[in-house]
């Protein structure tokens, strides 16, 4: 199957087969791709919690919607925003880019004003919400990687993100809550993944000039 | 190549081979899967302006801090978050779910009051910033496929988007421009696919519980 097929494959699984689970490979594959999944000046601003563990998938499910997918799930991708993007922040991205390359850190000067310059220009609120969209790219890769795999991933933003940060403890972390997906394998009897994908028509989405 | 190699294949490049240019086919694969993105509800709240005309991509890149990713590149894909979600907006989307599965209208009721409420609940404001994280996630789809099909992406938040809703007559159609990639391949002396690439260790980027 091409990616195109797989991706025709993928659902929005609203009833996980408990009973299979992700193998640790797999995961790691998933956490591979949303690691190379491209951000605005490479900064992942973001971190991504990943809950297996019942008991929280529990609270979680109640902070939810009561969605049967958040306990079901093999695991659930929590993707949160760090919430100080500051000069200290800005300086440590550019400290991992000179280790990573190997280069002084003098040659990146140009760089790092650059990137302080952005981040400094910003107010909180405007750099939450860049990173949520940020958040939202690793996202569509982690469920494109997912369809590759043949695993299904569901992208819930339906939610209470207060409560999640509370239960995940994520305002202690510096971070908030931006979008969530479900992991794991289908149901043989989910309703969703077996209706006809509903996708507006090509001729509509896209505008050729 | 696994779609994890390919992701570490893939880079943000800045200097496109002028002389090689997509082919229709490879151009469509990318439709399809910008297509099959999924986003909230399935609404797809947006549109993407495919430009391949040499003179709109010249003054694109006028708007675009003289990037020259934009005209050099065989294609420019331009995410467009649509500006009114209203009732009609809606509704017809609700149209378009019956007529996908030869369903009958009467039966989506409550799917069209939950999808009425959620547009009714928000402002203007907030529900062109939803678009713009959906019009993400299709980015992350879109590069996650250009990987696998061996493309080069380089997607880019650096240009006015007003300049651009301007250039491309956006207003008029109802939309404003949210984030752009150039697609085509890299230039043998790109000097950015290069480079090693920079990614914070699993260990910082994920938290397991």
């Amino acid at each position: 199957m091409s990616l195109i097929e797989k991706l025709q494959w993928r659902s929005a699984v609203k009833k996980f087969d408990t009973t299979k689970k992700i193998t640790a490979t797999q995961l790691d594959s998933l956490l591979s791709a949303v690691q190379l999944a491209p951000s605005s000046y490479g900064l992942q601003s973001y971190k991504v919690i990943v809950v297996q563990d019942a008991e929280t998938k529990a609270k979680l499910r109640a902070a939810g919607y009561d969605q049967p997918q958040i306990t079901d799930s093999s695991a659930l991708f929590v993707f949160a925003s760090l919430t100080t993007l500051d000069e200290d922040f800005g300086k440590k991205f550019i400290d991992l880019i000179a280790s990573t390359r190997n280069v002084a850190r003098e040659t990146l000067q140009g760089y790092e004003q650059v990137i302080l310059g952005t981040l400094s220009s910003r107010t909180d609120e405007q750099k939450i919400a860049w990173s949520h969209r940020q958040a939202y790219i690793a996202l569509g890769v982690l469920l494109s990687a997912a369809a590759e795999l043949g695993v299904d991933a569901a992208p819930m933003e339906g939610f209470d993100a207060g409560k999640f940060d509370e239960i995940l403890g994520l305002k202690e972390k510096g971070l908030t809550a931006s979008v969530i997906a479900a992991v794991g394998f289908r149901a043989d009897d989910d309703r969703y993944s077996q209706m006809i994908k509903v996708r507006r028509p090509k001729e509509e989405l896209f505008i050729h000039i």
